[in-house]
């Protein structure tokens, strides 16, 4: 069959306002171009999504000294997190109350007051404008104090929002997961590596690549260890991938069994499109020895995360909107986060975090640690890159979603219904 | 005499919107500043001309076996033009039916079917989907095939459109300059070399420098062999060039004789403004040996082209619209084709084909083969990155061409016809 | 006290119209964001300030033979000054009247006529096209001349003025700077070194910076020999600074003595505000031996620019609007200037000038004579490139300017006032 490509609607699409192309989005259908490629979407998701929502800024183990902090970057803003004198977790926007200028220019490190190296304002780690040279004598420091921003911790994970009033459910969100994460003791976890990599292509398509292991036979290393049936029906399993389902249907028996004796949650929680801070939850089995995202599925560090009688937990996956998800086994836990930097550029930044006390080289090989998510990263780049290059073609239109990619429909769903939240206005 | 720069009308023309910048272009003219340098021209000039007009794609020769395929990149297209089963050339759009990603990521390649690396969906050569696993029971993989892309070849020339209903005065144009190009047998050429340049300049200003040789003096290389009277009448032959005119008036008759004995056409058709595939062709003589674009003018392949009795055929010239001028010479041919990739950044493609059984070394030396056009655009690149600079200065105004320039006139004059039918509309 | 950042202001600046944010600009605060970061306000200060001004362009040291040229970029401008045959200083466009191109591409040279490389259009050094090859019989070459560009000298520095009526009042400018300069005697000086300098900011911001010393302690080298209380009243010098402050007294009250017993005139003429071609001019001490910007305060030239019976003549300093600041000492001068190259990047250049006859390695070392700017240019560099990420981060709010920065408060209300006369027109 020919079809030839009329590009009446993709010529539309590129001169469409982003209302109507948020009005006009058909379910089960990948976005219109314009969503990927067009700077005025890079504006409106900063604005609507990430400046709205509740984002993963950190893990509690990034910062665990009074005055430790990290700056965190999300779109045009720049933010302070810090552990202050009193142990908690505080947010400022990283902007001098002077003259504007970014006071702390590392990415992490660690102070004792926040000093504006250009005319040396400077603040409390609580943020509260402490000396400020050669001002006249009515002024008022206390009214110059850092900007905050709203920072909530869970389990030893932080997360804040730049939004006035951030998304009233993310208590809710906490009382659900807690009990699924207070178990891997991120408290008395440290970082054992942390990477950045700049991926060529919109943060939504980073997004929905993560959402649907169709893909999945691009991800050599961690087919191994991960059963590759992320949303697949029974009926879906692609007749080369039979012995391994049943491999994962006898895993998932033997893993559901551990989890009751141990009492560990592993039941899924699905809320993904219905709240501002829509999260999957849900402990599953790994594939050869299930302890791990290792090559022969064994845990990669000898000491545990927790006290726990055995590794072969499986792992606890949690997926969030709009940017992040994680994996948590016995032995480690690997966080993900996505920031957009461009219509068409990506930060993907990973983290993996050990027991505090486990010591490298000896309790755990840094490679083994982190390889499978090393090159399973470096695959998903590469889909990414391309995707953003394919739909930048004005012969896109946008496809259907087969259904194992469920989730990435939820995605989309998702982000459609907060866009429209804006756009309508308060 | 001294000119102060009045603004008024440089400032004015930033602002214009482009249908006005269009309607008020002045015959003679070079074109207003934003021609050349303002994005929204850049997207005008890939709808209007390059998604409009029939283009050249490539060489038959580089695609001598079914599989065999290139990719085409023209503004965010992609193509793929690929040689089917059947031995026919056909092109697609190299974006996946599915969620958009691009197919197929090299240059040039092989392939037995046409597979997306990011979900497996497959292609037959004929642009079919055979195969997408995981979908629904109702899923109709006849709607899914690659669009296509119209493709004709004209003496193993490859030329496609991306119109939806591409001009219909193709074979008009095929039937006209297929007598000239059938006896270069570009059926039985290979590939010697090609080669990218990406030039910081406009793509326009790239095609005006190659339609006038009033600045042959700056292409030292080109001008011992070719003579630089392109478009010079008697009249305009500058004093220091009335020995080389007189030299190509005797070649100039020498060579018509040739041509007549040989039953090769040389008249010149020129219809460069007339018809959406403008065109202008003529074989005429070279200067020394007048045999190939060489430092001594002798052919630098030993195997000519097809089976001529002589070397000494000179050149046949073909000058297209909007994007590619081509040489024939008995021992060689080279092609040239100009692509836009931004307002300020353009892709110059030079390939040069020889007989098929020419083996490199024996029957031919490649820089000897390549070296007066590799000179000659690198020198265009240097005079096109000035014009940009120079265009993009708010001092600048159109300015007059001369008589000399009057292809130059031709080819702005018929930009801006298809910029008009385009504003006009259907 | 906590601050949860609302960022209606700033989300309101980045859609406000140019016309709105200068018409509220509110005096004694740093300008909104978009003034630093959008293209509408890089594109308003070329039109506004830079191409409507009078502007250094070099030292007449950079010229002294006829046909020396340098090309200045501005913009999108270039402009060729260039000493011509009877000596004068001459300004033009470098944009050839044929075709548009750039004609000169090097920054600094000498020509006998100014040829460009195209299609070798002849003009003389006084402008004039004295030569177009192959142009019909009624061409008149006197219509094609080089656009000019106003020019005048002061004191050994070159000014132009893009605008085709430049600010009437330079004259009057001249007229009050030209004893301070004169001594100085730059016309027998010549150019030891000149660095061009990229900063990752706003060309305000690297003005902003210079109009202050509220910063110099992030300048140990330059705080040596200069006294950091620019535009500190002796109530506001800080604590710390008591001693230099005195140090400061005792040395103006000796400089004083020397500048009258010379014959100098050094008081102050602050007009930077009201006039067009604002400026400042003051002559003072400098610290340690009085003499140079070097570590020890001594001069680092022997022979002196003039004839001066001490060296011991502190700095004679010039601040010009919108874009150039001078020190002169008794041996040598170092002149810098700025040019917008986008909204977040900015050319600073700076070159000093000894005596023509001084011998480099003999009469002077030329780290010694340069290092104390050239350290405190990249500090600033880093001082302006993380000013532009703070105002960059939509958590930036205008901040109060204290009373030492009372220049930079009269930097941008002269600029406020340029931008409101461009924007209401004639």
């Amino acid at each position: 069959m020919t079809v030839h490509a009329s590009d009446t609607a993709s010529e539309a699409a590129s001169h469409a306002a982003p209302a109507d192309l948020v009005a006009r989005r058909i379910p089960g259908h990948s976005l219109e171009a314009p969503f990927y490629t067009s700077d005025a979407f890079f504006r409106l998701d900063v604005d609507a999504v990430f400046a709205r929502s509740w984002i993963f800024a950190a893990a509690e183990a990034e910062l665990p000294e009074p005055g430790d902090y990290i700056t965190l970057t999300v779109g045009a803003y720049s933010v302070i997190v810090v552990r202050d004198d009193d142990e908690e977790v505080r947010a400022f926007h990283n902007v001098c109350r002077h003259r504007g200028t970014r006071i702390l220019n590392d990415e992490r490190g660690s102070v004792g007051n926040i000093v504006c190296g250009y005319h040396h304002w400077t603040y409390g780690v609580d943020g509260t404008l402490l000396h400020a040279e050669s001002q006249p004598p009515d002024f008022d420091r206390s009214c110059f104090g850092l900007r905050s921003v709203h920072v909530r911790t869970v389990a030893g994970l932080v997360f804040l929002s730049l939004a006035a009033e951030p998304p009233a459910d993310f208590g809710e969100f906490a009382s659900r997961v807690e009990p699924y994460l207070a178990p891997h003791n991120l408290a008395r976890a440290k970082v054992a590596k942390q990477i950045d990599l700049v991926e060529h292509g919109n943060w939504k398509l980073a997004m929905e690549n993560n959402r649907e292991c169709y893909h999945c036979a691009g991800h050599p290393e961690l087919q191994r260890c991960y059963f590759p049936l992320y949303n697949f029906t029974e009926n879906e399993v692609p007749p080369g991938m039979r012995a391994t389902f049943e491999r994962f249907q006898k895993a998932d028996a033997e893993a559901r069994a551990t989890f009751e004796s141990l009492g560990l949650p592993y039941a899924a929680i699905e809320e993904l499109v219905e709240r501002p801070t829509g999260f999957r939850i849900e402990r599953e089995p790994l594939d050869l020895a299930g302890e791990s995202f290792t090559p022969d599925g064994k845990a990669a560090v000898r000491r545990l995360l927790a006290d726990f009688p055995t590794a072969r937990l499986g792992h606890l996956g949690l997926h969030l909107q709009p940017n992040a998800w994680f994996h948590f086994s016995a032995d480690h836990a690997v966080l993900f986060s996505v920031v957009p930097l461009a219509a068409d550029r990506t930060l993907v930044r990973t983290t993996w975090l050990v027991h505090a006390d486990a010591e490298e080289g000896i309790d755990y090989d840094l490679d083994t640690l982190t390889g499978v998510w090393v090159a399973t990263n470096e695959q998903d780049a590469v889909f990414v890159s391309r995707a953003q290059l394919g739909v930048s073609s004005p012969a896109y239109a946008p496809g259907l979603y087969s259904p194992t990619e469920s989730q990435v429909e939820s995605f989309v769903t998702w982000y459609i219904t907060r866009l429209t939240a804006h756009l309508e206005g308060p």
